[in-house]
């Protein structure tokens, strides 16, 4: 097998034409795949269906300090449910709030707060003429749209397998009054799956922040979902080098349970300092009679107050990790020889990131659709959806079956192939 | 027996020292009795603990859409929860969006909302000098809260057994661009237990607002939460009047399952135009990933969509009305005859509301605290904590257990009266 760019132009021409042959093929089979969503599986949900039996007339109503978890009160959560998240964060249990089923929720309304009153005393955002945020890339959609949706100016960081250009956050952070926020996914990033190094998270925690009220908005969503028993990355926890660093109030983190148990009702919360955390409790103190404490106290108890997640992510990573091998090796297989991508094997996470040939993405995305397969849109995972090289796509394997997935992966890397030869006549042309 | 207005200052001073001695027997009991809050019972959190089981392996966790509720997805409510809030609110279940378990939540992201985007293309509120709210009073505390939060100036909207005083409503809707909004509580309101009569909520949906993105803000927290199975007011239905009178976008309708199935583990929503409607769906598009379906259909299913809701709030009556009665007829035997205060007799809802003489109202809080009995702060059901009169006391019978109450309701008593005597003496003075 031969790099496509090492090929003349009449071998592109000849391989397009195998390839159409290919891909006519599969598109006369008329499939209906997905790997667009980060969803886990129904048998990855069938895992937790003991939880909807953890709270009963036998095993009580009442959370440890006596409040009937049914009833009202209690509005920042209940202690068993701050223990569970706090083993995930891996913090002090009285500094978690837990919140509904979804931490974007939580980020959302954080960040709605800071535009509409200010953090810890610091002008609105809203009274701003320009607020800006930094964006690791590529990263995570939703919460791009949530700064968008706020106007605020996102920055595109480049990131390698440590994580964020640190060079480039600090420039930004430290001179920068405007920058206001930072997004990141720590470990198993969406979608690149890389785990920021110890010198990354140092360097965060140490940012001499222009303006006060800069945060970094830490979105532990992976924290615990290893592929392997056998090789956990750890990554330094941010809470202590942020205090070492004299900065404790620099980070909001954020986590939940949505891919341990239940992805529809599963419980979300925070840890910060008792000073973002004073701050937080004030607005919930107005927005909400209170988040659903059943179900905290539902999660709580399935999940052992946290010692029983390390053997529920056991349970995801055995149905988890055929599908990101499958992925994996297809790609090496097929891509990897060829010269057309590239990509990191995850140890944990969600996602393939897939980095096509600068210009492809768009197009490798549209061929595989016009065959039935649906990917996640190029462009989400940066900010307004514009990815300035046209080349990652990200890659969801958690959904379908693996025959399904299979089936996807075959004609996504038909579309690879296809696109590719294309571009690289065009530029030879 | 006699009225106090009618006493001579010696009479006064008699009943007074008279008072005192049974107000230092309470004292020496040293009870904890709390009449503040409008909480559920624990019995009454019994009825719906078969809810439950609801959702569990062996009835499914599919919505009838074919959702998995256990996962990401349906963010604006499976089917089954809209068929079940539109039972409540008497409206099109294609119109309601389901969101967690708080209305209030809800009630507070659309003026967040409207803060920070403004109401189908209206000019954010946030960048306007100035934003009024009508707050028909005495009325629910937590709503003020979310309008003090924003900075809405807030306007005491007198009301009688009728509702508000809608003359006073149309000269400031009509006339005043600036007001943006309304709080209601049409049917048992919070705390006064009176409904809305059919002139004045045709008169509501008639309103010619001078703002076009005035809203009626109309929580409907008590709609199906009678006490009598044979004497249940009805209310007109405000949808069917903005219709009519040709201004379908002028409410917004909230309610909840929360006082039907569990106060922290229940469902709300609301409804409204498509085209307010079509707003809230962009908005949650980004502030979410979803509410907790699982418990979505977990309320739905025990509710059976609605029909089971008259036989379960007959359930909650068999536990409250007792409790009412006692309020009530405790006031009738003790008050009454002395003409120290008025309330009315409710035929649902949460709360009885006491108006006391003028000037007393805190003086029997703090009274009632030293006794032992904690009742909601005077004020609370004002804009600002501020009753005008330091009249009007909010009674909420619900949680205590019925002996309980009852002594509650003696200190109550003994500390209305003892306030009252001494303001007729200070008066005479």
């Amino acid at each position: 097998m031969k790099y496509y760019s090492e090929m003349t132009i009449e071998e592109l021409k000849e391989e397009e034409e195998a390839l159409m042959i290919s891909y006519e093929a599969c598109q006369a089979k008329e499939l209906r795949l997905n790997m667009a969503r980060g969803k886990p599986s129904s048998v990855q949900l069938d895992i937790s269906n003991d939880m909807l039996g953890a709270v009963t007339k036998r095993n009580g109503y009442h959370s440890e300090d006596g409040l009937d978890c049914r009833n009202y009160g209690g509005t920042f959560g209940i202690p068993e449910a701050q223990r569970t998240l706090a083993s995930i964060m891996e913090c002090n249990p009285e500094h978690v709030i837990v919140y509904g089923n979804s931490s974007l929720n939580l980020m959302f309304d954080l960040i709605s707060y800071a535009y509409t009153h200010g953090l810890n005393g610091n002008t609105p955002w809203g009274k701003l003429p320009e607020v800006k945020f930094l964006c690791p890339v590529p990263g995570y959609d939703r919460h791009f749209a949530v700064t968008e949706h706020f106007g605020i100016k996102m920055i595109n960081i480049p990131m390698d397998e440590n994580g964020p250009d640190m060079d480039m956050v600090e420039q930004y952070v430290n001179n920068d009054p405007t920058v206001k926020g930072m997004w990141c996914v720590p470990k198993f990033e969406n979608p690149e799956g890389i785990c920021y190094s110890d010198e990354v998270i140092r360097r965060m925690a140490g940012l001499r922040r222009a303006a006060d009220d800069f945060r970094i908005y830490y979105d532990n969503a992976y924290a615990v979902h290893y592929l392997y028993e056998d090789d956990q990355p750890k990554i330094l926890n941010l809470i202590d080098a942020c205090v070492e660093a004299g900065h404790p109030d620099i980070y909001f983190e954020f986590c939940s349970t949505s891919k341990i148990t239940y992805a529809g009702g599963g419980i979300s919360g925070m840890t910060a300092s008792e000073n973002n955390l004073s701050e937080v409790r004030n607005l919930m103190s107005v927005s909400t009679i209170g988040y659903d404490k059943v179900n905290m106290l539902r999660n709580a108890r399935y999940l052992k107050e946290g010692a029983a997640i390390p053997e529920v992510m056991m349970k995801h990573a055995a149905i988890l990790r055929p599908k990101f091998e499958l992925v994996v090796n297809m790609l090496e297989e097929e891509i990897g020889p060829r010269g057309i991508g590239s990509w990191v094997s995850p140890k944990g996470g969600y996602f393939v990131s897939f980095h096509a040939m600068k210009g492809c993405a768009k197009e490798i995305v549209r061929l595989a659709k016009e065959a039935g397969v649906v990917l996640t849109p190029a462009g989400a995972p940066f900010p307004y959806g514009k990815d300035p090289d046209d080349s990652v796509i990200r890659i969801a394997p958690s959904l379908p079956p693996m025959g399904e997935l299979k089936d996807a992966m075959e004609i996504f890397m038909i579309c690879v192939k296809l696109a590719s030869v294309r571009k690289l006549q065009e530029e030879l042309a």
